[in-house]
């Protein structure tokens, strides 16, 4: 038996996922863009993982900077998904100008100011699967916003989930 | 600026997950355990990921079938959440008595009828991050159920959410 794209895509929207804007800062530049597949792999050390296809256009700056911040949305930050996502098709430090107030922790990426949560890291490994790169990364900070209602994707539809 | 294991736990419950029945079954016998670390890598060729700790004693099941079934919850499915999370602690053939309907795909991993999706895998690869494996595996089948709401495990509660 054998999986086709649209197939697994279309099941895949069935297995819901938090919605990150993963940014970068250094010597390659600024980046942000919107993603779902972070997940968490040791608390020790305190490690996640983010998978990145090699083209987009933020994978460069990722890999050369050798640093990265999840920031995990709140419901009520919604709005900002689709414009890291590419809708405008803003460059980065556009998208950065035009939505969110931006801060840093401790590797100089920008981390998003009432985030549900922000987890600042250092890209200990790369380890590359098909068109993607799965970069393993250090949580050298973390911050934590003041809201506490989640925001989810599934079904292909953004969900609100509060917390307990 | 370093992080503590609680302080990072404690952040990653505010990023919300969906509950997923992990299981496999082979030569090395059958499991499963409820995992929210797994997520998609890439759809080309269909792959996703799921972490694992090796002091989880599937995890040497796993390693040796080489197969495992991803089973999506769905809502209504909630409480085979905590049977397999080790609640009740049952050996791994009474956690699959004692709740719902299994059924096989193509690699004779453990599918539950019902669920949102259920992606059956063939393991291609394992990466050791700390004190877990990631298993990078390979879909081989797919099965949607009929029922669409979601379950997420946001701020260490479980929620419902509805598909569009």
């Amino acid at each position: 038996m054998t999986v086709g794209r649209k197939e697994y895509r279309d099941a895949m929207a069935r297995l819901g996922a938090a919605v990150n804007i993963v940014t970068s800062d250094g010597a390659a530049g600024r980046c942000g863009f919107t993603a779902s597949a972070v997940c968490s792999v040791t608390d020790d050390p305190p490690t996640l993982l983010v998978c990145v296809n090699r083209s987009n256009d933020s994978h460069a700056i990722l890999r050369q900077n050798g640093v990265l911040c999840v920031n995990t949305l709140t419901a009520s930050q919604q709005h900002i998904s689709p414009l890291f996502a590419g809708v405008g098709d803003l460059p980065h430090a556009e998208r950065f100008a035009a939505d969110g107030d931006w801060e840093q922790l401790e590797t100089g990426s920008p981390a998003l100011h009432g985030a549900a949560v922000s987890f600042d890291c250092r890209v200990s490994h790369v380890v590359a699967v098909g068109t993607h790169d799965v970069f393993f990364a250090d949580v050298v900070a973390i911050q934590e916003g003041d809201v506490h209602e989640g925001l989810i994707y599934y079904g292909r539809r953004y969900h609100r989930v509060a917390a307990g």
